[in-house]
């Protein structure tokens, strides 16, 4: 017979949960600099573009039903379908959408997803409780700013362990950010932290089904329900990321950062190193993509008149997306052939890149026949050098340093607008989603949310509830 | 940048999964032994008696709010209280009224509480779909089967973690018992067990807050849940518990053990080796209150005439319970003290002992100053021996070899009774509570399970939805 109540010293220093509450209760919105709040509005640009683009999807049809089943109560919005359902299941089902794809924000240093599990949580309580635009963008501001702390602090141990990244310290941040819309003080912000953290999940085994996306998508549901019930008196553990049996101790055994948490909080902000994606594919192969894509602009050169491909590229683009033949669209997501294929013929890298149609199709595949690569360990990950030969033997080449996306070159803010125009244009009028766009430069200037919400459900679906 | 997509090797043998999902859709009614059944409707006693007593504390009421809000259509009903919610939030709050208390049953060999996830995701379902009584109960031993064995196989590396493996392992057993009352195939029952394990969650730093009953609530809702997407073709991970970034290898990196997950699977029954408790605190004090309770009832003892209380125990009693001076129900729940006391005044050790006004009775603290304790290793954890001194320097004391409970010593049906009936006729009718024990007794000869919901409700609640 074991014992199971623990009753060992509980705390194991100061309080590092307690300091990342007070932290997101006392910042106002003026303390949140320009920059920051343009990199927010620009996550969110993506973020809805790329709902947009899986909000009919099949997987999340099979979600929409299970919630419009549970038959809750409306107060918030799924973006695309129009489903008005209770805050914690749109922030289910938006979670999803923002992450189905592969096509959200990515956090450098980690990894992590931030938009995914934080956006949905605070949006649902942002729309039912009437949030200014400028509010709204703070609390996500404060949400991401967490997520991306509390990832930072476990990487790359907790990563390493199989962990998905984005489903466990995104709890933390989905909690954070409604937390910050609800107006939590810093003790119910503690307990919001603590119930929100010991529901962190989500293990890589799900990568490849219909599951990963619903990772953020119970991040950002747990976070919101977490604030809630916070306010409410509902009590948690008051040291969830540092405690002797917290999130440090028992999802990443193997180290943690106490400074990678706590250092710089309200100076620095994380979003900085927050990226957008171009391709909607496994990022080793972008700079494969940005080269073709130069080259096939610049060249004016079309699939009749390639006779190879060839590229030289870090020895990781080998190592995991070498596949010559893919026959669905999962698979080319991780095929080299199939991105340079795509980016040769269609000259994007858009989730229409990647259907089984668009990999089945024989140009796409008479193309990605031609596309070979060797690894080079000189060459960095963001970096590559791309060859095409035409007919007659005539070589076309370039280089390209760092692929778009990374680090040290950010997709601008034009590529930002051609990536939503590319994918909402697909589920919305034209008119409507250049509106909706507006409406996300603009966001900091809105009273409330309601033209945003209005304007990211494709009118066919208006009014469902 | 570092790289997401997991496309390494993902199959590490046989699937130890899929054999568990073929178990499980495998059984029929008439494969599990009368005796298995008795013991499920012993888990099912327990449990109505438990969370009555729950049922409407306050942080059940909070959650209970919380579920309100949602404004799901009706489904499934919440004992107690008769809120009729979807099956999914009814499973929730039963889960959370079920473990409350921590008075719930316990797998002897893993201390994982079967009851609290897996039931509420049956009986939801169950009621939602029209199952018979037999039906039921075939269900939740499958679905108490599966969270043992995986509790089992990583025994004792998980919970040492600190992991709350309740909340973890109940989220298989959930989706098991979810699945086997949906008829799902044995390729859906992988899908179900992949999208709730990947969901397993919950770590032993929230034990002492509302939270650590979140766990299994939890489990029970996102295990239903996952049933319910796997019906309807949602994938999740194919090798959730072997693979190799499963469960297993990230929640159990200690160490795991696949014979304990499979080994003689149909032939021997886990719920053999599951027992309830007669005390509804710290499980090593309990052959103190049985010693004591039986000299009471024996000698006639009554509080005035005691002048001290003086125990041998295991060493672990002083270890994890030694509070001479508790103020509130929760820390008397972890003081033998306390536990001593109260077995001496009231002859019981219910919920209804460590309330906090009972925790401040003059008569009991009294009591609680005379107890002492001296650790003896060579004694049991299930042993003790007390020696009460009375008035005038008398005598009298006993042996206890095997507490009540303990694997060597089960709770006799008549005292499981007892405590459901000392429990029910708090908050229910006693001709109500009478009939509701009989309605369990009757399952497995009922044609559905209206009349036990309809039992289960207090009828000043009843018709709410």
């Amino acid at each position: 017979m074991s014992l199971e109540p623990d009753t060992g010293p509980k705390f194991v220093g100061p309080g590092s949960t307690l300091t990342i509450a007070e932290f997101i209760t006392g910042v106002q919105d003026s303390d949140i600099p320009d920059k920051i709040v343009h990199q927010a509005k620009r996550t969110l640009i993506n973020l809805m573009a790329v709902s947009l683009a899986a909000a009919f999807d099949e997987p999340s049809a099979i979600l929409a039903r299970r919630i419009e089943a549970e038959g809750s109560a409306p107060g918030a919005t799924v973006i695309g379908r129009g489903l008005r359902t209770s805050p914690a299941s749109a922030a289910l089902l938006n979670g999803y959408l923002a992450h189905l794809y592969d096509y959200d924000d990515t956090h450098f240093p980690t990894v992590l997803h931030p938009s995914a599990p934080v956006w949905p949580a605070v949006l649902a309580l942002a729309e039912q409780r009437g949030l200014s635009g400028r509010e709204t963008l703070t609390a996500f501001v404060l949400g991401a700013e967490v997520a991306c702390r509390v990832a930072t602090s476990v990487h790359p141990w907790h990563y390493d362990q199989g962990w998905h990244i984005t489903g466990t310290a995104g709890a933390f941040g989905a909690a954070a950010g409604a937390g910050k819309v609800l107006g939590l003080t810093a003790a119910q912000m503690v307990h919001a932290l603590g119930v929100a953290g010991t529901q962190a999940s989500g293990v890589r085994e799900a990568f490849g089904s219909h599951t990963k996306a619903l990772h953020p998508a119970k991040a950002a549901s747990n976070g919101l329900q977490a604030a809630l019930l916070a306010q409410d008196g509902f009590t948690g553990p008051e040291q969830i990321i540092e405690g002797r049996r917290g999130f440090w101790a028992v999802l990443s055994p193997g180290g943690h950062s106490k400074p990678a948490l706590l250092e710089g909080l309200g100076q620095r902000w994380e979003l900085e190193r927050n990226g957008l994606k171009p391709y909607a594919n496994g990022v080793v192969s972008h700079p494969i993509q940005d080269a073709i894509i130069s080259l096939r602009n610049i060249h004016g050169i079309t699939p009749d008149q390639v006779s190879s491909i060839t590229a030289r590229v870090h020895p990781l683009v080998l190592e995991l997306m070498n596949r010559p033949a893919p026959t669905t669209g999962l698979e080319a997501k991780f095929s080299f052939q199939h991105c340079a294929a795509a980016a040769l013929v269609d000259g994007a890298g858009h989730p229409a890149q990647f259907t089984d149609e668009r990999v089945n199709d024989p140009i796409i595949a008479m193309v990605r026949s031609k596309v070979s690569a060797s690894a080079d360990p000189s060459i960095e990950e963001d970096e590559v050098s791309v060859t095409l030969t035409l007919g007659g033997g005539r070589t076309v080449e370039t280089r390209v340093e760092h692929a778009t996306g990374s680090p040290s070159n950010p997709m601008t803010d034009a590529a930002l607008e051609d990536k939503f125009s590319a994918l909402a244009s697909a589920i919305l009028p034209r008119e409507q989603a250049e509106g909706l766009l507006n409406a996300v430069w603009t966001l900091d200037e809105a009273a409330g949310l309601s033209a945003l919400i209005g304007l990211m459900v494709r009118p066919e679906e208006a009014g469902r509830s």
